[in-house]
């Protein structure tokens, strides 16, 4: 399915041909699937805190032993959350009239009623840790075994690589934040804090579930920013022998998305692992998960001595795109729909696989 | 109707037997009572205030001489409040064009037009003002004389008692409100303030518009906090002599609560009279007037000197009842309904008192 | 058309006489007419930036030479708004992927796209400059050339006046802002700023699109304010030689007013031009462009010395006046529509032109 590289600039391509017929805004994640919903670090031994996926709240319970459960973070008496309640051993207890759930999600505990009249528990998920985050799977339990996490995240725990977390509320649906980072003519936008740049398009890739951009880039004026010199491990100026040299890979693998810069047959000079996970029923917010590697230079300590300038970069890139993404969003409900017209095919492409693997809205609301 | 002392342990109640079929948090309050809107001190003579009472705007005029009187608090004219106006002896005079109201809601001055051709003025509320406590009466005004005011607000007045005024605006139904009171279990949620008790229930009384719980408390752990002792006037550690000996009684008396604690005859070491005002239309938020009347002990200044720590104990006391309430209104917004699993008969009894002294949701809302 | 002078008092009008049959609070303003939408000063040369009439977002662009000129501002693209953009040459080039669009609003480049393949524009609208405002034409660009703007803005320019330019937002709809400036009855709430003033309607005048109100005033008691003696350009007492010999003539000529004071056949000592732009869809919120023109008087420098004070006066005043009509909004709002009980005539005979001038609710809205 690969295409033959060429400069965007040559393709011709008959705008919306590959447009979704639905409003792509109104398409659900799919809930057959793992979903981030917390950091690691947050969540400590005896406690329990409250998350969210599309508008279902989870309080994730880490008893002083053994491994983290997910409950729904509502108490079956009165709904209140679990989460604002107390870890005794390996049951949670309310807040408010102190009643008890298990990892199972059942009642165990009424204080102040006999055992044998128990009311019924609460729903649990699916909920799994790797790589410093907690996963839970919100759709059909019964896919979850067979449904497998990623692989690795990022290149976390590998010695060769540095890896930050970062992550936020952005209020927009998933789906432009999928566009946002595959689409890399958007650089236009990060000019101030990259320099003058020219993308150019190597090809798509297309299988089930899965879509691939290829890029590489010529740097066509402005200097190198200090941020990127250190993802590169080198300083590169717009000189002819960086023009086009580094080749730049953003993958959709639905629901998660990679991106990972490439100087031919080496490892990854930067590797990042991103999910945006909806908060709100409508799924016009998403909080955003992700882990961002960096290749470690020859020269040791160098990484960490430049990384808070590193952190500084990437989270200023980051503002603009949160910026824009909103104004998506916001340009969306005023006009009441999806009034884009996209030209670019891997972005049609993209947004075709979004709305296949996510769930169409209801036609009554779609009428 | 009295029932059997036993442990609220030993009951063994079949869930939602009692629940009424309505949605509580969609029963509106009956008008037909007199509701405090002010408290007496914020009113100054010559000055009017604005208040409301589930969603009517509502004027107090305090005239420099004679009794404070109530209007609808729209002006005739362009509806902008009254309580913005001036108090010019007996009436009030809006403050954007000059249109005057007297007592019986008249317009009785239009200052650029002939008095011949005066437009109807606004409608008005019977208002009394008892113990520190301005009360409306929102319902039929001609059921307002037959219907009494409660005879004495907890011990204002009393010189055997020091009474506090509190009250604030909560986030949540007034249904909440009188569940949380009278479910003395919730003390499970108070236990960093008050240590670990254990509540026996001693039974119920139910009477028309009346419904009375009644306890007594065991400290099994933790030291008596130093608000609750000056409550008792003495040191009470978790010793046997103090078991179960004090008795709180919890009684909702349409609309009004009251709880009062008591040592076998002796008068109430603590008496509190408290109602909750809905604000909104949907009632789905209220002011809340309480009056907590302390008995004074035998040392003259001892309660004086302790104030300031009682009001803090008790400011901690609310503002984890308030949390816990507005969690609530919360959890029945986001799942658009009821769906409380109520296994206490007493609070089931409760509700069903609030679904039939209420006013029932239009049928159409409810469908 | 011109009523003989009375006393407002004197005027015995039958309520309502005269009152649309529409809501006129939900009657929308018609577009085709000129709008200010931004201050010249607040565009530079190379810029561009965002505004708003009745909730189309417009992005004027100053090119570093020539004309503004204004397009909707939405990129063709993704909708994002154009005025986050960069302005080069004669074109502005959306700041997400560098679409570029020409002051004709046809889309001139994407960086990564073919010329014979770009995709359609953006609307535009007419646009002039004048007296230090930048005005669109939202309707019928074909009856922009023939729907002149209005010849002259207060005194802007004019030797003999200084001009003061004002405005910002208010929640309300634009007609309130009409009435509350066209009924001078509502002085008495400005009795704290202006001291006690009588006013004395003279009549009023009626054509096509046009309303006009006349009055003098006759001050009661209470000393004249500094802010009003500057534009006066002397003291007046409340002596009889003052009483009723300015005239104050406010005119509606739709969409726009003026307000004049006048001694006898003098040039007016103060001429004020004022538009309420609806910024919302519903337009329920306005911002407001207002030019305030006051005489110099003989002694040069006398007025901008005086200048602060006469700026804090009329902030003072503009502020309550901006306070009332948010409550009229608001009540109208917990009303759900308008209430009013007007019987001043002439606010009457405005309402009615409001009505007709502007674009009547759609049947269903209304229903």
């Amino acid at each position: 399915m690969d295409q033959t590289p060429t400069d965007t600039k040559a393709q011709h391509p008959s705008p919306e041909e590959n447009a979704p017929k639905v409003d792509l805004r109104r398409v659900r994640s799919n809930p057959d699937f793992w979903y981030p919903v917390a950091w690691s670090k947050d969540l400590k031994p005896g406690k329990t805190i409250g998350t969210r996926y599309a508008a279902h709240p989870i309080a994730l319970v880490r008893p002083e032993e053994g491994s983290v459960f997910a409950l729904e973070d509502r108490c079956a008496h009165r709904q209140v959350p679990l989460s604002k309640g107390k870890v005794t051993g390996h049951a949670v207890q309310c807040c408010y009239h102190g009643w008890a759930y298990g990892r199972s999600g059942r009642c165990i505990d009424v204080p102040y009623l006999g055992k044998g009249k128990l009311p019924n528990g609460v729903k649990t998920y699916p909920c799994r840790e790797q790589d410093g985050l907690i996963f839970i799977f919100p759709g059909d339990p019964e896919k979850a075994d067979t449904t497998p996490l990623p692989p690795r995240l990022a290149r976390v725990g590998d010695p060769a690589y540095k890896t930050r977390s970062f992550g936020q509320e952005v209020g927009c649906h998933y789906s432009f934040m999928h566009e946002n980072l595959m689409d890399m003519n958007h650089q236009f936008m990060h000019m101030k804090q990259m320099g003058q740049m020219r993308p150019r398009f190597l090809g798509q890739k297309r299988e089930p579930g899965l879509i691939e951009a290829r890029y590489s880039f010529a740097r066509t004026s402005g200097k190198q920013p200090i941020g990127e010199a250190l993802i590169f491990g080198e300083r590169r100026d717009s000189s002819e022998k960086f023009q086009h040299r580094d080749v730049m890979t953003i993958r959709t693998e639905y629901p998660y998305q990679t991106l990972r810069i490439q100087t031919g047959e080496e490892d990854p000079v930067m590797d990042l692992w991103i999910v945006y996970v909806p908060q709100d029923e409508a799924e016009l917010t998403n909080r955003t998960f992700g882990l961002l590697s960096v290749k470690r230079p020859k020269v040791p300590g160098v990484l960490e001595l430049a990384w808070p300038f590193l952190v500084a970069f990437t989270e200023r890139i980051f503002a603009e795109d949160r910026e824009i993404v909103e104004l998506e969003q916001k340009a969306w409900r005023e006009l009441g729909g999806d009034h884009n017209v996209e030209v670019f095919p891997v972005i049609n492409a993209l947004r075709g696989l979004l709305a296949e693997c996510g769930i169409p809205p209801a036609p009554a609301k779609n009428a």
